[in-house]
């Protein structure tokens, strides 16, 4: 099965979206991830090459301090690099400090990071949920000001690993708290990898019922436990059309014995296809970026489509005799 | 996350299923595609410890040819360890050697295996898909006759790396002749993959129309583009009771460039214990006993939710400071 003679597109009985967003996530959510530190050139042909297949929302990389995050510590030598791209090029930025070194770049596109749950607020960021988001007020206020777009991440939104679920309705405050100070989107992480579907079209229909409309959420699936591209098909047949991934499923370790990393955008994309939907997206081309990635990394990448589609020339004799 | 603190259980909308019956195939389909060949005494406690996770029918072996299948070639001396045990062990059998071989040792419920498409009947049987159907007439009019449940396998029922995407008819005309000629139930195989979750529902439509019900039916999806738990989701919302999966998702190799595994059982049951639907198996065991077979393999599991779920203890710590 190649590339070419991929499943029929049939879309799935429910209004699904006509058309998908992919919020590509991974040269700053899979490398931050990652053991080995890529180089800057390399990083900056990895978001040329994302570009090129076709992604139109690339987030390039993060203004945290280098301290936190060594494998983004170049942000400053990246941007300038990749920032003539005809994409979008979210960067994440912590605070005010982040969002002056992201503007004097030209930034246009921001994000900031908040949690649902006090805990991973405590571990992340050292503060409480309600300090990280005056933390983020007036980065969000002067973004905007400015006319930069901004994204507010949402850990923790399912589950946490020190307070198990979380409730729906600790999450649907912390959302309306940054749509109120000014977030364009929101993106609802399960930053653990836990979530089901229904528990996805719960916390979906418990914002909708509190005023936050779909069309402001894109949903961020972790495959810890297999189930994020089962939670992308409830959300989709919720109505959400902004879907965030991680080109070859960057971030997740294929040695490691927990793979934590994203929903990898291949698996997405291949989905989305076979259900008609549009994501503009080049299968191909982007196989080939996230397989020559991995070589770069020197490890097979944890996307089950781009380990497939690498060896699909000996795949249909390798079946034969083995399926009685 | 442990597996005492699950995520919240939470039904999807839609008319799910209460119960699902989990059709245990990591002992045949799985060991028949690893290379390494398991000792009998090792799968024969591999068959014991599943049935003590709670798994009610567990698939134990297959009566083809050794010559076609050699790491099942104990099928005889393995049987009468494990037939002992209080749950259904269905075994595979090709022809009426097969059916002679599984009878004589007191098999109560047989699989025969067919093809929707003609290029992997004639590469699996070297037959035609109607040569093989008159093939498996006499063993299922014979088993019947025993008052032995009969399973009908069908190959191909989405994609085939020969032809490309199959034709609903193809696989409806297969299936009715597999039910008419006695078949007590059917399992639709997406043997390499390639399914989406419209392509599944179309199929079980398509089915439906023609006079077959959904409560014959299960479904055998493999995770070759990672699509097997979405596939499976379809498939609940659409009535299926039957799931095919394989015990930490044996059959697909971590290390090979494609994992072309089964849909892993634990993934399957972090989703349909999320979605609160009963299936009577214990997580913690069925992990433990994946867990137990990978280190027998020399490698690990290829089911996420078993490698998560094995390295709990350090997960919470090593998440802080990660997701900014």
């Amino acid at each position: 099965m190649t590339v070419e003679q991929l499943p029929m597109a049939v879309p799935a009985p429910g209004n699904l979206p006509a058309r998908v967003r992919i919020h590509e996530v991974g040269a700053r959510d899979g490398l931050q991830n990652e053991k080995a530190t890529v180089p800057t050139e390399i990083k900056a042909e990895f978001i040329r090459r994302l570009a090129d297949a076709g992604l139109t929302t690339i987030e390039a990389t993060s203004f945290v301090h280098p301290k936190w995050v060594p494998q983004l510590a170049d942000a400053e030598q990246l941007f300038p690099l990749v920032s003539d791209l005809p994409v979008a090029l979210p960067v994440l930025v912590p605070n005010e400090r982040g969002l002056d070194r992201a503007l004097t770049l030209g930034a246009r596109r921001v994000a900031v990071f908040a949690s649902a749950t006090e805990s991973f607020a405590k571990a992340n960021l050292n503060r409480t949920v309600d300090e990280a988001l005056a933390m983020f007020e007036p980065v969000v206020e002067r973004a905007k000001a400015g006319g930069v777009h901004v994204r507010g991440y949402l850990s923790m939104c399912f589950g946490d690993p020190w307070e198990g679920p979380v409730p729906l309705e600790q999450v649907v405050r912390v959302c309306r708290a940054l749509l109120a100070m000014g977030c364009d989107e929101l993106s609802l992480g399960d930053t653990i990898g836990v979530a089901t579907p229904g528990h996805v079209t719960a916390l979906l229909t418990a914002l909708n019922e509190q005023q936050v409309p779909t069309s402001a959420l894109g949903v961020h699936f972790h495959d810890t436990y297999g189930q994020a591209l089962a939670n992308t098909l409830a959300a989709l047949q919720h109505g959400v059309t902004t879907v965030d991934a991680s080109a070859g499923g960057l971030g997740g370790c294929p040695y490691a014995k927990s793979a934590t990393g994203n929903l990898a955008t291949e698996d997405l994309v291949w989905m989305l296809r076979g259900l008609g939907i549009d994501t503009g997206v080049d299968l191909g081309r982007l196989t080939a970026t996230s397989a020559w990635m991995a070589a770069h990394l020197g490890r097979p990448s944890p996307s089950r489509t781009v380990r497939a589609l690498s060896q699909e020339d000996s795949e249909g004799s390798d079946d034969s005799q083995k399926e009685q």
